[in-house]
Formats: C-alpha cells, structure tokens, sequence
C-alpha cells in the first residue's frame, strides 16, 4: 500500500532532525529565563522587586490553567480526530508530532513579535501557554486537511501558519490594542480560515475513491468522546489562562462554563430537530457542543455577565449545528472545501461569532461596570488612549485583518503544500493509517485468524 | 429499531429549547457576580477589604480542584457507565445532556436556599462547585435507571431532583448546620436512594428482553476503567473542593487519598474471595474501589486521622463488594429493583456508612484536638452554639432526613416518569444506543464487510 | 484456561487483608497530621510561625502538581501498559492494586528513612507525592515482566522494591545530599534496573508459546496512546512536584517541557529511519517520545536552560528509539532479558543519562549563575559546605549506588518470586486476562456468535 512517494525513511527523519537542531540553534542564542523562571533574578531583591515571595511567582497563579491547555492541546485536538475508524495512529500521532515542533517555534516566533529585551526572548508559563495557543490553531488547521496530507505536509504547513500567527497576534494584540484571551480570533478564526483555505487548494476530485473510509465505527467515535469532553471541560481555563491575575482569571472561567453548558442544550435540540428519524448525530455531539467555548475566547474576560455567556453559548450551538448540516455540503460541492473535521463550523464561524461579540461588548458596556477593574481589562481604556467605542471598532477591524491574513497565507501555504516531494498519500489512500504507520496485523486480519483456528477446534 | 413514541425528532428539541430559554431568562434577572468575579468589586477597596491581593481570590483556591470534580462529572460518570457493551454513546452522550442541564439549574436552585443578596444569587466558583456537586447526585440517580430511560425522562428527572437536593441541602446545611464537605449524604445517599426509587417505580417485569444487551464487552469495561481510575484519582479533590481553605482542604484531600487505597485493597481481596474460581470481577474493581471515597464524605474534613481513613476505605470495599454480590441480586428479584450500575453499592450503602462515620467522629473527637482549628470544621461548636455531642446528633438526624426526602422525592418523580409521552424504549429495545442515536454502519456489520472484501481477495 | 496454581481464590484475599490489615496498625501507630494538615497546629501561631497564611499552606504550592503525579501512576502508567491485545484488564487493574498498596507502604518506609519526629511520621501533601514517586518505581518493575506474574507476585515485588527504593533514596538523598528532584536515578534507573534483574531470574525459556498474545491490535494501541500522551503532558509537573516553592518549581516544569518537545521529534525521525520502509512505529511512539521527561529528571531544576534541556531530550529520543530497535533483541537473546514493556529504553537508559546529565551540569555551572537563588537547588553548595565540583561527583556516585542497589536487590527478589506457591502463569498463558480476571464472554467469541446470528438472517 505504500509507493515510493509516501515513503517516509529518508524524507522525515532529515526533515525533523533539521528542524529540530536549527530550534535547538536558536534556543541556544535567542532563549533566556524570565524573572519567574531565572533562579538570580527571582530571588535577587532588585530586578524583580514585586515578586520577592514564593507565592507570587507567576507558576501558581497559571500552571493549573497551562496543564489544562496542555491537556487540550495533546488529549483534547488529538482524540477528537480519532472519529476516523482507520486513521486513529494519525490522529494522535501527526496531532503529537506537530504539535510538539510547534510549541518549541512559537516560542521563537512569538518572543520576537512580542519584542526582545537585549536581543533575548524571556520565558516562562506565561510564554509555554502562548506556545500551546499557537500550536492549538495549526491543530485546528490540520483537521481541515485531516486524512490527506503526510506528516511532513504538516510540518511544513506548521511552519508558516506559525509564522504568520505569530505576526496576525503581533498586529492585534500589540498594534491595534485589541483584547482576545481565549483567541476567538487570533487562534480559531486564523486556524479554521487558514486551514480551509489549505485544503481547499489541496481540493482532491477524486477523493470519493477513499470514501468508505471517511467516517467513523462505533468504537471510533467512543475515542472521539474523550477528546470532546476534554476540550468542554477545560475550555475555561484555556480562555481564562492569560488573562490578568484575579478578576479577569476567575470571571473569564465562569463565563465560558456558562457558555459551554447553554451551547450544549442547544446542540442537543438542534441534532435531533435536523435529524430525519429525531436520533442524535455523534458528529454534532462532539464538535457543535464545544462551540460556546470558541464564542467566548474574546469576550469571557469582559464583563459579559453569564446570562450574556448563555446566550453565545446557545447561538454558537445552532450555528455550528446547522454549518454541520446544511453548510459543510454546499462548501464542498460549490467551492471544493473538503473539510474533514468540520472546523468550520466549530471555529470558524463560532470564532466569528466570537469576535463580533467582543467588539460589541467591548463598545457596549460602559466603563462604570468596571470600577477599578477596567485597567486589568481595557488598559487602553482605562489609561484614556481610547474610548470605549473606539476600542470595539478595533475590535471589529481586528476580525477583518485575521480573516485577511488567514486566506492569503493558506492560499500561499496551499501550493506549497501542493510539492510532490511533500508524500501526500493517494486518493485511494486517504484516512488511512496504514500509509504512514506499521499496523502489523491489522484487527481484522486477526480476527479471521482467530475465526479460522476457533473453527477448527 | 424506532417507533413513535421513541422518536425525539421534536420532543427532545423542544425541552431542550424551553428549559434553556427559561435558564437564560431566570439567568438575567437573577444572577450577577460575587465579589471575587466581579471586576468594581473584587478591585475596589470598600466592599471587598480582605481580598485585595489577587493571590487571595478564591480562584487560586479552589480552580484547580473545581476542575478535579468537573472531570469526575463528565468524564468519571460519563465513562464509568460505558461498560454496556451497545450504550456507550447514550452513557457519555446523556450524562453529558443531562450535567450541561443540570449545573445551571442547580445554580439556580442552591442560589435560591443559599439565599439571595439584594434579591440577586451572586455566583463564583464556590458556586460552580457546588453545581457540579448537585449534578454529581442526578447523575448517580441515572446509574439506577441506565438503559432505559429516554433523554427527555432524564431531563424531567433531573429538574425535580435538583430542587429537591437543594432543599435537602438547605435543611441540612443551614438548618441544621451540619457538615458533610464530601457530600457523603448529599450527594451519594441523595442520588442513590432518589435513583432507587425511581428505578423501582419504572420496574419493568419483561426486561430480560434486553437481557443480552445488558453486559459488558471487552473493550467497553476497557472503556469504564476510564472513567472509575478517574473518579478514584480525584475524589481527594472532590472531598476538599469546598472545605475551608488551609488546613481542612488539606485533611481532607489526605484522608480521602489513604481512604481510597485501604478500599482498593480490600476490593480486590473480597471480589477474588467471592468468585468460585478466584478470578478479579471487572464490575468490583470499577465500581467498589470508589466506595472510599464516598465514605469519606463526611468526616473527611475531620480529625479522622489518616488511619481512621483507612479503617473507613476497608469496610467501604468490603461491603461495597458484598453488594454487588448478594444484595443486588436480591433486591432485584424480592424488591424489583432494577438498578443497572448497581449504585447501591458504590454510592447507598458507603454513603450511609460515610454519614454514620461522620456522625461519630464529630461526637467523639475532642474539641481541644482542633485547637484553633475548630471553628474552620464545627464553627457552631466552635462559637459555643452547640457541643460535640449534639453535633453529632444533627449528623445522625441528617441522614434519616436525607433518606426519607430522598426516596419520597423518588417515588412521585418516578411516577411522573411514567407519562407514556416522554419517549421511554421497549423492553426489547433497552441498554441500545441504536433508539436515539445515529449509529450509521454498526462494527460487527462492517467487519463482516471487510470479512467478505477480504476473502474475495 | 485455569490451573490451581494460578487459582486466587485464597490466595489473594489472604495476602491482600493482611498486608491492609498490617499497614492500618503501622498508621495507627506510627503517622500523624504535619504541619499542614494539621488542625491545630496549623492555625495555632507557635509550632509554625511562617504559615499563618491559609495561601501558604503546602497544599496550594503543590496539590495541583501531585494531582498530575497521580494522573500518572494510574493512568499514564496503568493504559501506557494496555498495548496488549489481550491484557488490558491486567495492565490497568494490577497496576491500580499495586500501586494503591505501595503509596501506603511507601508513606512508612520513606518516612522512616527520612526521620521520625517524636517516634512519629508527619504526613501531608510532599509526603503524598514522594509516595505516589516510590510506586512508579514499582510500576516501571512491573512494565519489566508485564504479563508474566500473578498479582501476588506483583505485591510480594512491591513490598520488597519499596523499602530497597526508600533504602537508596536516603542513601543518596540524605547521606550523599544528592539532587534528583524528578528522579532520574532514585526512580527511573532505580526501577527499570530492579525490573530487569527480576525479569531476568524469572527467565522463561519457553515463552514463545504466548508469543501469539505479547503484541498489539489496533485498538489496544489506541488506549496505550491515551497513557503516553498523559505521561508526556504532565512530566513537567512530576519533575518539578517536589522542588523547592518559586523559581525552582518554575523552572523545572519548562526545561522539562522543552527536553520532551525536543525528544518527540527525535523519536519521530528515529522511529522512521530505522523502519525499512519508513513507517512509524507505535512501540516508539508510545515510549521513547516520553525518555525526554526521564532525562531532565535531576538536572530540571538546574540552571539547565531551555538549549540545554533540548538537547538532553534530543539525545534521549535517539538513544530510546536505538534501544527498541537493536539493543532489546540483544538482551532478550544474549542476557535472557524479557523485558515485555522495553522498559530498559524508556527509564534504564535515559535514566542514567538523565543522572549524568545532572552530574555535569552540578558540576559545571557556576555558582553565580544561581545568585541567591543558589541555597534552594544546592543548599550545601550555598552554606559552603562542599562545591560545585564535588556536588557532581556525589552526582556520580549516586548513579553507582543505584545500579548496585537496583540489580543486587532485584537478583534477591526475583529469586523469591519464583516460589511456586506464588501462581505465576504458565508459559502458554502469559499476556492473558483470562488467567485471573472474569472475562464473562470474549470478544471475539460475541463478534462470531453475532456472525452467525446475522447468517441466519
């Protein structure tokens, strides 16, 4: 089943073995301990004046939030892409890899948009958080082109969708002043947008020769389960995990658990509504019911209040249902978008939803409704640089610029990914495992061998 | 496989919308955030003077093991209840409907009994641990009747049992100022006799129509191990979530951790004793292992003392496992009790023994063992408002009064139940996802496919 | 399937209630509340001045990290072992019997060892986490001669195995005041060595009839992954649980994070180059991607830097990778060294990299480059006790005693195993829940009972 494209022996160990010493390289020049981190500047009285106890090191106030990020990252992405009955190896495995060289060049490529200090990138849970959002949106990428592309397809697009989150962060966060912790915007609007897209320049006409593969058995989508649940559950500390100390951690927490549990309810009935004989869709299940979480990524740190976090939640539900059912069609019919996973409609337009609401709340509420709280939220408000209107509108325009950036960059990214070298499997061996991984004896294969020798006892 | 009333095309839409609406609603007019979400409040110095420092937010507190708990709500229930072999969508699927549904209305309810501030239910994480507590005890309730109730039973189910835990919880708490952190009454004794009786008055005498349906294959008691190694790990954190902070949060995670492994140990012990040929039973070592947990509940907090703990975690396996073995059977065939994960035995009986074992260590520990402590544990002995005995008699009341709202709460909820439009499945067509869920090409069918392609090779 | 010798009917539960039974009197006699757990010692002002703070507590300094420590040992651990076909219920369920007796038995042997105060042991959450340390030390014996031994024998090795283990750990702990923050000597050589000397006296010249059972099916790999990914996750909190409050916790989870990154994508390249035609291979992925973690184990904590702490993990994937492929088939031929689990390349080799790892960068790193942060990684290189060169040679030496500790204690214990009353398995059973667990009606025995049931259709 493998041709001599797909072959891997040469063409990834010297990709990975490349890449990785230039990260080491870099590291070695660029990388340096924060003042958290730093065993002098932590415990030296001067450089670090406000954090002379223990208690105060930045580890315990976001570490919890980290390993649930991380936990998202590895679990919660790797196991929702397991649904494929044949592509499980992959899922999990290419969602390790990736992510794994992701991590290490966002470190790079975030520290140097967000600026040196004497040449240098500091680092510490703060920066390993940053690292894993990044990496989420490559993620989300790769399930558009789920099944389709080589590992080394996925290295390369990792590469540049880096890269150019990297710079899409640095033009919001830092140029335009926007705010977007749990990256309903900067992470799944770029990541969804980018990867569709990818995969839209990779449009395979032939792809039906893989079909019977494309979907899932019952044990599948049991795995799929526990990527799901893992990203409801820990969606609020993902959207919390870089938000000011206090306040805006816990409120942001709550706002998204709100959210997540009305998106749920919603998915539930939309699920059944659309479905002919009124049963639930296990794709619906485990891809719209996370939907509220991508809603809230900007506004969760605003004073949303839950009874706004609801009514996202709930929204973000039918929306992704209904892209589920009606969109995703027509997106691969008309435009050629053969977007394995769906993140369309999981981030992409959930993201939008998210970003629109950010803008609005960020306009709407008054500055009152913050007291002293308004500099942990809106510093640019509350140091008078803007108004609150005038932070929304950047808000909006924010939205645009991801979106803008996303489609060039996937455009660009797509025929690169389009290089033969590259091992993309053929159209009769997509979501297939078997291309890029040694399943020695196949399940099935064992079980006629047991069949066979049961039989003849 | 589906007939009318089984289908949920628009039942199952149509709760689902009006309890979320009416949720969002009450949501709006009721909720607003407490003084540690709240950006005016928790920054402003007035109203808030004893957490001016953001490490003292009780976020930092209590997040990391509010999401101990939520990973037991969904995926430790979730998973636990995946041992049927053809419900494994319907386990996670539901408990998942069923806990997004509940912890808002629980908010709601405990909010109502906590009492309102200005007319407001002011809300933080304490709160959405106390949530998933509540959702923790219809989930219980759901172990009983697993298989063979529809959604929108559960969903009516849980509406009822919710209220009724809250003013369970209310009388227990606030009136009689009991203590039970670990919630060995309120939530374990509450949801399994509530979920017993319902599961009684729902007795269906032909259910052994499913009866091949109703056990466990390989793969799925793989499946449960999930979730039963899960709710073990982070039942220490269950116990402590909502103790005070310092030292009793400490206790308890440290009473229940050494509780749990005596249980273990006597479980494995006692499910090898019991079998005829020796051999370690799945259905023992995923539910009776847990019982020390539950037993640990209410004295967890307590000057138990590690050995104490341990003491607890032996006799909880023991009968646990005694349970499974020769209570259940007979419960089912005298009392017509069809109790499909057998919560009697990991949340009934380790529940009461939990309340008991409360009951006791509060009358018999000194106060003078607490030093300055006390008034973190017993602050009405503490105060001087009562003595230990009388502490302890309040315990032993609050069982007896949990038991009887409990079971009468179950039994007219379970006649509600009954109402033949809520959708219940046959008897023939119990422990099946295949009546509410799509399960497009089921496994064994596509095995025999690939067994055809393969021998037309 | 079975014989009377591997009958645990009596067996099991006798030596499960008396070791329980022996280890309540140990707690009831020996162990007491510290500090932190404490209720009046805790908030009484003399005993202990400093923690007057409920935020000071121990317990918020280190609760979340022993919570992943414990995540783990029952699930990394317990499903890394599930690869089998046909042992998950063993891999998972022995490995959570075993592993709850060692952490109580590991509470009095390392207390003992680290000093009793008042002829008494204080316990609390260090205590917890040293105490889930010791059991993965067990647990990685057990990967040694997985699916070869009776749960009694599993015990007899942990009784034994933790006390050498709390042995050694003073040695070089408290008498040679090594460093070995996350255990690269005390628990990855200490366990992997012990293992494979104990494999090694259990050698089973005929083990090729079970040989059809000692591999993977596709399923099985998948919940295999489910403990790689939670192992590789979390290792930066088990590497960094018990370092000093600050920078040193700080900085010890991120170089651990960066030297498992960096070692994925080493293992990836080696995986693929070492395969003849270039595909991936699920043993490496599920186990040498995780040797980066065992590498950083002592120098973690130290001025190691994120560059130094990639190429650790770099070399580690490489070496781990190597080891699969050529120097276990060696073993296994030429020293009869079965080491089911290959635990010699995930936690032999990189450990005792990972110790000399530490030696050098002890030795090698200035003591400026610590400032006054220098007292909480070497606190005798701080007081003057002895320097920096010195401190890596007791580094050194350390890794000498281990080994010597490790082999000798394991040649002793494996001999004792071999008593035959012990019910180890025969050679045609081996890798098989069957032996000793209820597996009611087999999988491949439904799948062929539906066969013929849909053939009569």
């Amino acid at each position: 089943m493998t041709d001599s494209s797909t072959n891997m022996r040469l063409k990834l160990p010297i990709v990975c073995f490349i890449l990785e010493i230039i990260l080491i390289i870099l590291f070695g020049v660029l990388v340096e301990y924060d003042h958290d981190t730093d065993a002098k500047l932590f415990n030296g009285k001067t450089p670090n004046p406000h954090a002379h106890n223990d208690y105060e090191n930045d580890f315990y106030y976001r570490y919890p939030s980290f390993q649930d990020v991380h936990v998202m990252i590895f679990i919660g992405f790797g196991f929702l892409m397991t649904f494929l009955q044949r592509y499980g190896f992959s899922s999990v495995g290419f969602n390790f890899l990736i992510a794994a060289f992701s991590l290490q060049w966002a470190t790079l490529m975030q520290g140097f948009f967000h600026g040196l200090h004497n040449g240098k990138i500091a680092i510490g849970v703060e920066s390993m958080i940053n690292a894993d959002f990044c990496t989420g949106s490559v993620l989300i990428s790769f399930g558009a082109v789920l099944g389709k592309t080589s590992p080394i397809q996925l290295l390369i697009m990792a590469i540049f969708e880096v890269t150019l989150f990297a710079v899409n962060e640095f033009i919001l966060l830092s140029l335009l002043l926007t705010r977007d912790a749990g990256g309903s915007m900067t992470i799944h609007t770029f990541g969804a947008y980018f990867g569709l897209m990818v995969t839209r320049v990779l449009y395979r006409p032939n792809l039906d020769k893989s079909k019977h593969k494309n979907s899932s058995v019952y044990h599948s989508d049991m795995f799929a389960m526990i990527g799901t649940i893992y990203l409801w559950m820990f969606w609020p500390s993902f959207n919390s995990a870089i938000t000011e100390h206090g306040d805006p951690q816990h409120r942001t927490a709550m706002n998204t658990y709100y959210s997540l549990a009305a998106c749920t309810m919603s998915t539930y009935a939309m699920s059944s509504l659309t479905a002919h004989d009124g049963k639930l869709d296990m794709v619906h299940i485990q891809n719209a019911a996370l939907a509220g979480g991508v809603a809230a990524g900007t506004a969760g740190e605003m004073m949303l209040t839950p009874f706004g976090s609801m009514i996202v939640g709930f929204l973000a539900g039918i929306i992704s249902v209904l892209g589920f059912k009606y969109l995703s069609p027509i997106l691969e019919e008309k435009l050629k978008i053969q977007d394995t996973c769906g993140v369309h409609n999981l981030h992409g337009m959930p993201g939008i939803l998210g970003a629109i609401v950010g803008a609005v709340t960020a306009a709407a509420v008054p500055k009152d409704v913050y007291g002293d709280g308004l500099k942990k939220v809106f510093p640019d408000v509350a140091s008078g640089y803007r108004d609150t209107s005038s932070q929304g509108g950047m808000q909006a325009l924010s939205l645009a610029i991801t979106l803008g950036i996303a489609l060039l960059g996937g455009l660009i990214v797509g025929f690169i990914l389009k290089l033969p070298i590259l091992g993309a499997p053929r159209d009769n061996a997509c979501f297939e495992d078997n291309v890029y991984w040694e399943v020695s004896l196949t399940k099935n294969k064992l079980q006629m061998q047991n069949t066979k020798k049961n039989n003849n006892n």
